[in-house]
């Protein structure tokens, strides 16, 4: 296990504690000699989705001569799954595979050209920060599915992250924290762990009360992933008013706060809870109109020429959404999980936020609904050749953290279908035992007996019925997940003969029924 | 019985048996002679909040020479209730207040200039009808508070009106339906009862189908309201084609179409469905705002500030509502329960639509919130003066339908405090035994220890602390319904010795908190 393994098979060893050494030593040099060069120096804690990118951001910064503000130094564990980012970033290579085309361009410029980042498993790197940006991983626990409100969220190795911190930072550091985080953390946990440290120190925390700042990103993954860090809006706050003027400091010269201005609230259960929040109001939204898709498909309705109708109400009802398979990726999946889970664990509320985490359950579950229809039209799955047409959470990404493709495969494995599944982006299934995604669709498509279109990648919608019938070399059923087809390409699988259903659509016979005149 | 009462006092006879013959001669004549000068003759049945704006709406219509398209009939009954408003309408005046300023314009020139509008209580009316607008007010029933998911619609008097239309109206005469109905009504309800009128009178329904369609309004009380009957988009729909053809002609001809176009469902359930499903997606974003209120209260944080920051992501969050004293009105109310109702009563479904009638018991019960809070700070009421400001449901608008107002005024009453009510727009508390509303604010205020800011009326907004204090005669405990007070107002409140809460807002404690520094 003293190994880490890069997504392209490269293989690294952990370091020696010869290497060990060696490293701090460098990081003594190279944090000294760039302080004198004027540059502050930022450690971004973890090199995951956000905080490499982050990382690279903020080395990419400059002042208005074009002069780099800061040294970066990117922090990850020496783990099996975290340690190889560590020497892929200090190749110049990006850690992260992204069709957003900064991503290959930011790492190699700001590790090779100006020098601003550099990688390390180092701990003692913090002893030479001037700002901590913590962009630690945090999930939530959900044991049962359909089971949020017993979800939790297990903040240790987050509270030994931040005493790690605690134990060697200078007092007057800042510390920003750019993790959800369940609302209250700031206050509840790392004020009291850092304040810990600093006494065990000698520190005077009257004196020097730790600067602790809170502030999100709204990334999303997809073609402008970076641009989504930088140039995108900021709520923060500050544990006291010293830690909020260092984090607008910090914030305003890296990102690009003329176009997108930061917001500061009063205090950081504030900045923590607006994340969730955001999150929980979309996972709200989508429970809701899921709710109204099976109402249409019972009386046969399209839902989605109806939410068109609605959605030209702009700034009152354009921000409805749409029933899907289901909903995955990091953050709906999660925020109210831990907005819930804090009301009560970390403020001891009796009233906690029933109808957010309610959202996650019927979330959560929706994807038995396509089974359901899936039935509905084909009593018997049992051998059964189904193919699945999307393994990613998201239209267009690669990326399948609780992607809701995972419970269908489940459930159609239980029913004894035979399973082929496509993504075009996915190479490799992590949740699913890195199982191999198929990349040549004739390939999942041949012999098809039921068709499911569970993704809207471009890919996707753009294949004409004709060449799917043909691929599948049978007339096969077609399952539209969130309204991938048009009305044109249902036409057309009509027209061959092929039954269609879709989620939020009508069933099959309201379907030819529209389409009969 | 036999007379009804306008506002503003006079008293109007139900016409005698003569007078109704006289009047059917006068439709008669004025509908052929109208006909003949190539008008289509609209009949608007209801002249209510809705149906006599749109008659005025259609009556002002003109082709591109400046020629009116429509001779309009405004129908309602002999009732205590509306009757007034035929006589009224008829002088010219209009039957609705509204501070918008086309509101007196338009009536008169509709039917003294124009000379395009007269109403009618004569129902023999519907005889020469080319267009029948039905605008009849229909309502749900929620017979026990917080349990909306008992509610029901009883459509009887609905379909009594359809089958007076039905019995007189030429075959080929349009039927567009107006109401917010539950999805379905249309086909499942109006349809019949047209098709048995017809069948009775030896229409054969095959070769004249009776012609309906249904397109729902999306008005909007306050200074704007004929616009939003005029200027805003449309959905409709056809139970056939060639209604639906003659609707979108219609509706062509009256609206503004070119700046706001319309959109054709295939469907009448679809168009019925949109119209609820608005309405429950902002009721249900409502309740969500609500539970996270009280969240932002109990860990103090001030929710509106935080809404601020989540609200500048544009088409995906700014749709986000706020929490209140609670919501009124007559659409968020209802509209999810005749969708809930719909779905058992109409279409036989077992799965109705639990997360849109939840937020209707959420909504309906959150006046007892602002209840809560005050007990919270003054935990006896009894013979305690409480000032609340605002009775109507909606800021700068004198409509009382549904106002949360009322649920608070019945609790505090039973708490047996004393309590006086101001309104600066509404006159007469129709929903509470017309009961006349205090137009004096020193009089409401004298003397109170506690002052509701229930309703975000401009004048409220723009009273500076040390005025309502002066008029009070004490220093009250402040309560803010919905971000009504700004930072300074608080602050300045906090000063003189006030005590301020708030929904959504924190307790007392943590806004002196924040004012502290």
């Amino acid at each position: 296990m003293s190994v880490s393994v890069a997504p392209d098979g490269t293989v690294f060893s952990f370091p020696t504690p010869e290497e060990d050494k060696i490293e701090f030593d460098i990081l003594k040099r190279l944090s000294e000699e760039e302080r004198k060069r004027g540059r502050k120096i930022v450690v971004v804690q973890g090199m995951g989705f956000v905080g490499s990118v982050m990382a690279a951001v903020v080395a990419d910064a400059e002042d208005r001569n074009g002069e780099p503000l800061y040294f970066v130094h990117g922090n990850d564990l020496v783990s099996r799954r975290s340690f190889w980012k560590i020497p892929v970033i200090n190749s110049g290579k990006p850690p992260v595979s992204a069709d957003d085309p900064e991503i290959p361009k930011i790492f190699p410029r700001c590790v090779n050209e100006k020098k601003t980042l550099r990688a390390t498993w180092h701990p003692g790197v913090f002893t030479f920060a001037d700002i901590v940006v913590v962009d630690i991983q945090l999930d939530a626990q959900k044991p049962v599915l359909g089971q949020a409100e017993e979800g939790y969220c297990d903040l240790n190795a987050f509270k030994q992250g931040m005493r790690t911190i605690g134990k060697s930072i200078k007092p007057e550091c800042l510390i920003l924290i750019e993790t959800t985080v369940p609302p209250g953390t700031s206050e509840k946990i790392v004020k009291p762990v850092l304040e810990e440290e600093f006494t065990k120190r000698g520190v005077d925390i009257d004196k020097f009360p730790p600067m602790i700042a809170h502030s999100y990103e709204r990334v999303m993954p997809g073609s402008k992933y970076v641009s989504s860090i930088r140039d995108y809006w900021r709520t923060f706050s500050g544990i006291n008013e010293k830690a909020a003027d260092l984090a607008e400091k910090f914030l305003t010269n890296v990102l690009n706060t003329d176009n997108f201005p930061i917001c500061r609230l009063g205090h950081t259960n504030a900045s923590e809870m607006a994340k969730v929040l955001e999150n929980s109001y979309r996972a709200a939204n989508i429970a809701l109109m899921f709710e109204w898709a099976k109402f249409a498909e019972n009386i046969g309705v399209n839902l989605f020429d109806v939410i068109k109708s609605i959605k030209v109400r702009k700034g009152t009802h354009d921000n409805m959404l749409r029933p899907s398979l289901g909903v995955g990726g990091y953050c709906l999946t999660k925020d109210p999980v831990l907005a819930n889970w804090a009301a009560e664990a970390l403020f001891g509320l009796e009233e906690k936020l029933p109808l957010a985490v309610n959202a996650v359950n019927i979330n959560d579950l929706m994807p038995m609904h396509t089974l359901e229809i899936i039935e509905d039209a084909c009593p018997s799955l049992q051998d059964k050749r189904v193919a699945i047409l999307g393994v990613s959470y998201l239209q267009n990404v690669a990326d399948t953290r609780h992607s809701p493709t995972k419970l269908l495969w489940e459930n159609l494995m239980e029913k004894d279908a035979i399973i082929s599944v496509h993504d075009p982006l996915v190479k490799v299934w992590t949740e699913l035992g890195d199982m191999r995604i198929e990349k040549d669709l004739s390939k999942t498509l041949n012999d098809a007996e039921i068709v499911v279109f569970a993704v809207g990648h471009k890919a996707y919608k753009a294949l004409h019925p004709e060449d799917v019938v043909e691929m599948c070399g049978r007339k096969p059923l077609i399952v539209d997940c969130s309204n991938f087809l048009t009305d044109d390409q249902i036409m057309k699988y009509l027209e061959i003969g092929c039954n269609v259903i879709g989620v939020g659509k009508g069933h099959i016979k309201q379907l030819k029924e529209k389409f009969k005149k």
